[in-house]
């Protein structure tokens, strides 16, 4: 919820020294502000959590939560991989100077070009279904690392628009699906330039349920190991992709991190023992929880206004455009002011973004104190799906999103007037 | 639903003598194709089915469906009138050099930079409520036209996120308000600066109910009239927003337009009679009904999917990126195989995204024929709100925008990679 190193200074908030007003000030609203320290914070949480010393454990950034250039540095100085779902993530992993080899390249439907720059840059492809292996395979590749997506039928307790593993789920290949997956081993045994990692699977998202985890642990593994002795094929890996859940407001039951990774370690090296099923590489891959609480996004309030029947909203200078998050999954945010931090929350607004639409709300209900223009508004854990999916819907402006190091680093620049024209100029 | 100039031509579907595959091949998929003959076509029916021999009728294009330069000249050159939203839409309008005096501006929270430019350029700005005015009034401006947006508690039916007059709307001042609206009147009698043109309301959007539309206009007509006698005060116009539905699918009820702004054009002759109440121009704000069927989406088939249990999916090379619409707001879409219009549609497909969330549908239980990668999908009706609200979730690049006249003209070009790191370049 709160950012780890948050704290009041004469009813201020700071993090840790950074005055969270004189960065709104300074750098603009709506803004991003995401604390590097307790990144590296919640990355160390992962290695040390999921560490084993029967398998090594790779963290997999998930990149669809937030890609910005700093973000990457991040990654590769923490030896973490990051996936990657487009040719566009690719592209901008490759700029922002990331390790290649350690992408993961998602997708229920790679495209020929996108197939192509991943085999140049040797990421994992991460294989869909049987068609996309067989594309892969008349490209007729040198030697590429893969994995398969098996959709293991496991139905995680989550917002329906981010489960991902519904027996009709888009993604994978259903655990079950003998006859597909017998055609598929072929190919693997038939090229040998094809190399099978192991299975992929991804059970959903926000997830709290640790035995869901487990689960699927034990379901992935069992297959795997049945799939390596029926076909006689060495399987390195496994991947057990994300899902892990944060806390947004004090309702969410939560997710304990450090109980959940040491139980799915646990699981893992028992089944390990269990099955006589040796794995070199365990990859999970958190992008939401790996971010945590450690950004947020500052608005600056502007006029509030009271209905003819008393209901009261409070306006912001941003809204669905940089979070859509609560009109497309009606999700929650806890917030404050950052300059009343010790003011009583004796007022309930409903926080309006400047869309021309009525669902552009930031937040119902929300207790607050009272207001004057000009205040700063922290809408808090918004590291993951916000500016990933911001539009220019109004034609709005995307904020910047800086990072707090030592010293403060803007990794995105606000978007100007004139980038709105981009597209329309120089056109033939 | 279907463009009104499509046709079929041997199996291949055209626009007037546009071959729609030929158009995918050359200019690349996803892709909006908008029929200018079509969008015309249009704009002359709202003019002609609102003609009135007692008022002006201006028709106010609702920019924030779809604003492309293109637009803004077949707007300007048909004498319409475009609304803004934000100093994003203000600009783009006046760099696309349109006649900034038939600008309406929007908004629920203008800033104060949006109210300089809006002053500066002579906009008609409409003040959403006290404070707004106070600010505008604290600018000093020459002479401003100005409407003032009512609430006038009329809740039409539609999509809860797009309905927009709810008593707890965020747009706009109650009807009843009568303490506020006393103080407002007070500020335009003392300041003849700001001229009050006339009030603005709007119910809703995608409105299938004619009578909604003719309630409005009786409840804001004898409420005008009750304050231009109450305050003697000059009201030359009123705005009575937009919200005219569109057909999606065969199910939808749909609007007659004619019938529709016929009796609304009557309604208001009427009351000019029976209030004894003459207005200079009465203003209509449509959006997504001006634009209509005109505008399509193409995207290209990849492959399509059949899980274990039998369910299909059809996957293309867009999604919730160019079109957040089904998962926003459960919208529903028409679509074809440009290339296969006279097969039996004996398939039934969810129609699946590039994006890595489950989600990403543009269509669920889609009715198709027999699928070969590389077929060319239509979607119909895509217009309004698809393009304007895209993002670069994953990464994915913005589709390009076509319009069809008597030879192709692109509006918009299609993002490119490098686009994707504008943001992270020159920032210090």
């Amino acid at each position: 919820m709160k950012p780890k190193y948050l704290k009041i200074d004469n009813g201020n908030a700071k993090i840790r020294d950074f005055s969270l007003v004189d960065l709104a000030h300074k750098y603009g609203t709506p803004l991003f502000v995401l604390d590097q320290k307790e990144l590296i914070d919640n990355i160390n949480d992962f290695k040390s959590y999921f560490h084993s010393n029967l398998f090594k454990s790779n963290i997999v950034y998930a990149s669809k939560a937030l890609l910005v250039p700093e973000l990457v540095n991040i990654c590769n100085n923490n030896h973490l991989f990051i996936d990657a779902v487009s040719l566009g993530d690719l592209y901008v992993l490759k700029e922002s100077h990331f390790e290649m080899k350690n992408v993961v390249f998602h997708g229920n439907n790679k495209s020929i070009d996108e197939l192509k720059f991943a085999i140049e840059n040797d990421v994992i492809i991460v294989v869909d279904n049987l068609e996309e292996l067989m594309m892969l395979k008349e490209l007729n590749p040198s030697k590429i690392r893969t994995m398969v997506r098996i959709n293991p039928g496991i139905e995680a307790h989550t917002h329906k628009y981010i489960q991902t593993a519904l027996n009709k789920s888009k993604f994978g290949i259903n655990i079950e699906d003998d006859e597909q997956i017998n055609q598929l081993m072929k190919i693997y045994l038939n090229n040998s330039n094809l190399v099978l990692l192991g299975f992929h699977s991804h059970i959903g998202s926000q997830i709290y349920e640790k035995n869901a985890f487990l689960l699927n642990a034990d379901k992935m593994m069992r297959f795997s190991k049945k799939i390596s002795d029926l076909y006689q094929y060495h399987l390195s890996s496994i991947n057990l992709g994300g899902g892990f859940g944060i806390k947004y407001v004090e309702e969410d039951q939560g997710l304990d991190l450090k109980d959940c990774l040491n139980a799915l370690r646990d699981r893992i090296e028992e089944l390990t023992k269990e099955l006589d099923f040796k794995l070199e590489s365990v990859y999970i891959e958190p992008g939401r929880r790996l971010l945590g609480a450690s950004c947020i996004t500052l608005y600056t309030c502007c006029n509030t206004k009271t209905n003819l029947g008393g209901h009261k909203y409070l306006f912001i200078d941003g809204g669905m455009t940089d979070n859509i998050r609560p009109a497309l999954y009606q999700a929650k945010y806890h917030m404050d002011i950052a300059n009343k931090m010790n003011d009583e929350k004796n007022q309930v607004f409903d926080v309006a973004g400047k869309c021309c639409e009525s669902g552009d709300l930031i937040g119902t209900d929300i207790h607050l104190p009272n207001i004057n223009p000009g205040d700063i508004l922290i809408v808090y854990s918004t590291g993951a799906y916000t500016y990933s999916m911001s539009s220019n819907y109004n034609n709005m402006l995307k904020p910047a999103v800086i990072f707090l190091d030592d010293d403060v680093k803007i990794t995105a620049r606000r978007q100007n007037l004139e980038d709105l024209m981009i597209l329309f100029k120089n056109i033939q």
